[in-house]
């Protein structure tokens, strides 16, 4: 059993004290991995501040971690000593449920092992995530990091990258498909962008016309403020797929209001309850909403693989593992573009 | 311009007093028909009460109309003197909109015209239905009914039967595949009586385990008491496909929950706010709420076929014409098994 150094968080803000989390010995089945870059997500906040109740002390958050080899179990074949490597939102599943058996591990029907905040299939007690030193992932959950990104801007495509590129993917959105993005943050600086890659036609939906020069930039084609009901009412009934990440419960009608027929709204973010739909509002026009969960890790190398050949990464600010209070407050206050990444030499440094 | 008698109602009961409603002279392309049979549909009743607002006065209602063509125009060669045939919600549309295009004239993108008070494209004012003598209505609105069926029991098929039809066939729902219909009216009845036919292993979802007997005799393998939340514990997730007739606002998670994962719920009937749905209900399982509205004109005849191949008619109650007061109020109150038909020779007698 190693010991690494980590960072446990409860209701008061981490501090720095050193604690020893457990990690197992690789075994035959395994990657060692030092982790180098780890991406911070608004759901390590959630988990920190035990928002969804079922929160582990001490919380060890983590789940954007891209790092390199530096050891491999002997039936791993497929990654070498050095190779750059990314862990997302789940390190173990079932691999024998349907679920698993159609690559949607994510929906794995005894319980996916979450990257941190599980219970530990290997040690007593539970996982504990990429806010630390070095991780041991079975190999079927490390994913190969194209060598044309940056790592530190890929970090966050193993969660917010994939949350967004996997409802795009499944529902098929291709070139010249009208798509909206509902909502400017982590999730939808990313949904533009793989939009946008994919030959759609993207308009950002937002609230704050202040982000429109930024959507822009990021490949939107145009801007539509959802308070505008002018605008709002003249981009009725022409949406091909509408990619909703809002964070939080909101009245979603004005939004199924712009899909056309038959099209869907997927929600991506809201997990908590959402203002009352207008049933007239799905059966004008047999209209749809989903909902969808990270995806499964045959999809997530695809989605890498995409962002590999169109050049991809995630808008991020670096910051020290020293700082990661300050950028909490910050994430909570929507004042990110778009997502903070720790270095985590200054973990290493620190110890 | 030829008239006929038909009755009116407005915020006061509707009384028989006589009123002259305009038809036009058939047109080339027109069929006029003696209805024989008028099925009666809540949504007469929400028109009739002006529930929706824009009700025109006289309302004459009626959109499941059974009856023999009388005479056809010179460019009609489908339909012959003396045929059984049906008239469902819609009368006409604009035929060139995409949605026409697609066979989906409930949705045309132009407004089509409704069986009755919509605009009258031919004549000054509104369209009138079927609680009626005779109709005129241009051929491509007209629907063969299949010989074997009874006419009197076949009326609900128009509006009733489409509606529950149509989800069923457009998400493919087949042999083996788990369904449950959820609520036991006009349109649940229906909905088990379809997805029992197409080879479905059908669930009745209610709220009242007095319909379970009932529910059973229609084609339902299983009946579910939604009140009872340890039953509904037992099948969650365990559902291909769920068909919602529930015609008022209600909370749609323990149904959500129901759903295995990709699959779908339709709401047909409730043309109103529902209650507030939880987001993580869909993310986990990437699941799906989708609406639906009645069929277009080549599905609404697949659907006859359908019904003609597997001798489905709707459990009705024969009325006369001068007891539809009494007939709102009992459905109104739900005590129809399952839907009401008017004898239109009352009508005639009567005048």
């Amino acid at each position: 059993m190693s010991t690494v150094k980590a960072y446990g968080a409860k209701e008061e803000k981490a501090d720095l004290k050193q604690m020893s989390i457990d990690r197992r010995e690789p075994t035959s089945d395994d990657v060692h991995i030092e982790i180098m870059y780890c991406g911070v997500c608004h759901s390590d906040l959630h988990q920190v501040h035990n928002d969804w109740g079922g929160s582990k002390y001490p919380v060890v958050p983590g789940h954007e971690i891209i790092g390199k080899v530096t050891k491999r179990g002997d039936n791993v074949d497929s990654f070498d000593k050095g190779d750059w490597v990314g862990v997302g939102c789940m390190v173990d599943s079932c691999q024998t449920c349907s679920a698993c058996k159609d690559d949607l591990e994510q929906f794995c029907e005894n319980g996916a092992t979450m990257t941190y905040n599980s219970k530990n299939k290997h040690l007593d007690g539970h996982t504990f995530g990429g806010y630390s030193e070095t991780i041991v992932v079975n190999k079927e959950f490390v994913l190969k990091m194209p060598e044309n990104l940056d790592p530190k801007g890929a970090a966050p495509l193993l969660c917010a990258g994939i949350t967004t590129f996997s409802p795009l993917h499944h529902w098929k959105v291709s070139e010249g498909d009208k798509v909206g993005v509902i909502g400017l943050g982590g999730l939808g600086h990313m949904g533009i962008k793989f939009a946008a890659a994919m030959g759609a036609h993207v308009v950002m939906i937002t609230t704050s016309p202040e982000k429109a020069e930024d959507a822009k930039r990021l490949g939107a084609d145009e801007v539509l403020i959802s308070k505008d009901e002018d605008a709002m009412s003249k981009q009725e009934g022409s949406f091909d797929f509408l990619l909703n990440t809002i964070p939080v419960g909101h009245d979603v009608n004005p939004y199924v209001n712009l899909l056309k027929r038959d099209a869907t709204m997927v929600m991506v973010g809201a997990i908590e309850p959402i203002d009352p739909l207008h049933g007239g509002n799905l059966i004008m026009g047999r209209k749809r909403i989903a909902g969808s969960l990270i995806g499964g890790i045959k999809e997530t190398q695809q989605m890498l693989d995409f962002c590999g050949e169109h050049n991809i990464t995630s808008d991020i600010e670096l910051i020290d593992m020293q700082d990661i209070n300050d950028a909490y407050d910050r994430m909570q206050d929507g004042k990110v573009k778009y997502r903070f990444v720790i270095d985590m030499q200054s973990l290493k440094d620190a110890n």
